[in-house]
């Protein structure tokens, strides 16, 4: 029911990859076919895909559509050219977890198989990879989902801010999962979404691909939110994460921690939704973060014209930490980690092996 | 050094008005002479001027340009234009209660004089009411400056939401007069402003008049004051207020209820400053204040380019309700409310013979 994202098309070699060119939404629904590692690099770049777990599926793409080019080259031939694409694709987004990741676990296949390796089976090897990123992330999706539903009562509201949905990973999202499950299996759901200022990811991205799946939606702005928990419109929040910190404090779009300190004071369950990956060992809490500070523009001129004068100062952090404590559960594709705390958190990464 | 939203130009009859064209704000600074009565509804009509107060004075003045335009006419003649100009201008924005009450007080000082009075003398009366108007708006400005000036020390940083300043007023504002006059008395102060969406007031205009009179301001989404308070950021909260209840609950611009909340989890103290005319004795409680909601297109298309998708839903309250236990106090012309509940503001509206 929820859109595809990104897909590949046809065989291997041969195929390509599909993908909804995001920065049309939502005024245009077109598909983008990308035939090349340079069309996959601008695809990411100009955010035609973005979402960390959708950009990870990009990427082992990426790499596939890279060596399908070189055809039956010589298997060195075809070594070079994947480490100098892993490179290029790296660059693409340097900041993004999920992109090195994908291409070290897709590259890292082939750099391990034998060196005579002829390159076809390579190449079959890097796309089995590759589809394996895809597929496990729709996986993960569809499993965070269906323990999240169990959290939504029929005929519920549920309060989203940004985009954690189908748009932003290789299935049906994570924040957004549970709600698509709960629809599935015949409850009424209805969705507020706050637009998420600056750059409007609920507006443009939320509410469309809601709307596209039959879910009911109401837009709000950001502001509104305290007025809509005030009146009793929402039974629970969900919210996706960029990180988790080891506490199980949750880094997640910036406004992300005002909607839970108001979903605290009006008594309604604040949901994360994320898979493991998105726990950072490393991380001991919240003010560890780093926070990317982003340009001035994206707020005095994110609607097209200036609307604020030349020269004013602005602060524009690109997330905001929410503390563990006010976090009702954290739903992952392993289990539901209700009142998230360090302990919590640690048993968790210790049994998946992660600590 | 707040700028001078409107005043009169000129002597009586002869003059006209002068007023900043806030519909080119930020990006423009233009004064717009207004000569006739037709030019002050088509102002106030398309915003050149709002705010509470700076549109009773527009609506105060706009009476006398619609006097003026008659010369030296017989009294009757005169009577009748006053009666025919005031149903004009009160339906020019027929919600702003601040109209409404200019034009009776104004058109109220005349329609008691005696009948054989020549309509010169009537044309002085009604100058000088409407003067009066503007320079009691001025003086309230500035009282409620001073005495929440003392609430600011030397070196804070204060967040205010919204405009409820020197472009709303005919003096230097509500919130935004104690910063104001804190900086006239050589303290630093740095001014965080929330753009406030849906309409911006507080990128457009708060921003601008604080620039423009020399302030350090720094703007944020309204998504980020949860963690701008987080951070330790800011010292103190000042807002205005469309409607105060008799139980101290206070009206004002969409947004304002979650900042509260926000500033109470970070025990930053929250003011709202209103003159004595904000607040409502018909009015028990915040639940019973009816609450306007707006256009679905000042969320999905606000300034330009269409930013959710088609025919979907919108909720677009243009205030929310923040209960009194939430506020620090209430600064008026005739003193500050610590702590407002039913028993202090009706001692306060009992004082002022409101009630």
């Amino acid at each position: 029911m929820a859109v595809e994202t990104i897909r590949w098309q046809g065989p291997c070699p041969g195929g390509h990859v599909a993908l909804i060119e995001q920065t049309l939404l939502p005024g245009r629904a077109e598909i983008a076919a990308i035939h090349t590692l340079a069309e996959m690099i601008a695809a990411i770049r100009r955010l035609a895909v973005r979402g960390a777990p959708a950009i990870g599926v990009a990427a082992g793409y990426g790499l596939v559509l890279a060596l399908q080019e070189l055809g039956e080259a010589p298997t060195e031939r075809f070594r070079e050219r994947l480490s100098s694409a892993k490179a290029e694709l790296a660059a693409a987004r340097p900041t993004a977890v999920n992109l090195a990741w994908a291409l070290a676990r897709t590259a890292g296949k082939v750099e391990c198989m034998p060196l005579d390796t002829p390159s076809p089976a390579l190449l079959a090897a890097l796309f089995s990879e590759a589809g394996a990123i895809a597929s496990e992330d729709a996986a993960q999706c569809r499993r965070m989902g269906e323990l999240g539903a169990e959290l939504i009562a029929d005929g519920s509201s549920v309060l989203t801010h940004c985009n954690a949905g189908a748009l932003a990973t290789g299935g049906i999202g994570t924040a957004l999962a549970p709600i698509y499950v709960a629809v599935e299996r015949g409850k009424r759901v209805h969705v507020w979404a706050d637009e998420t200022r600056p750059l409007l990811q609920g507006a443009r991205l939320t509410a469309w691909e809601l709307s596209e799946a039959g879910i009911e939606v109401t837009l709000i702005t950001d502001s509104m939110a305290a007025a809509c928990l005030a009146s009793g419109r929402i039974d629970a929040v969900f919210v996706g994460s960029d990180r988790i910190a080891r506490n199980g404090d949750v880094c997640n779009k910036i406004g992300t921690y005002g909607v839970a300190v108001l979903a605290r004071r009006h008594a309604v369950p604040f949901y994360v939704v994320a898979p493991l990956s998105t726990f950072d060992p490393d991380v001991p809490d919240g003010a560890s973060i780093p926070i990317e500070e982003r340009a001035p523009e994206e707020v005095t001129e994110g609607f097209g014209p200036r609307t604020a004068p030349a020269g004013v100062g602005v602060w524009n952090p690109a997330f905001d930490v929410t503390p563990a404590e006010l976090v009702t559960a954290i739903v992952t594709e392993r289990g539901i980690l209700e009142g998230p705390d360090r302990a919590k958190v640690e048993a968790l990464l210790r049994d998946a092996g992660r600590i």
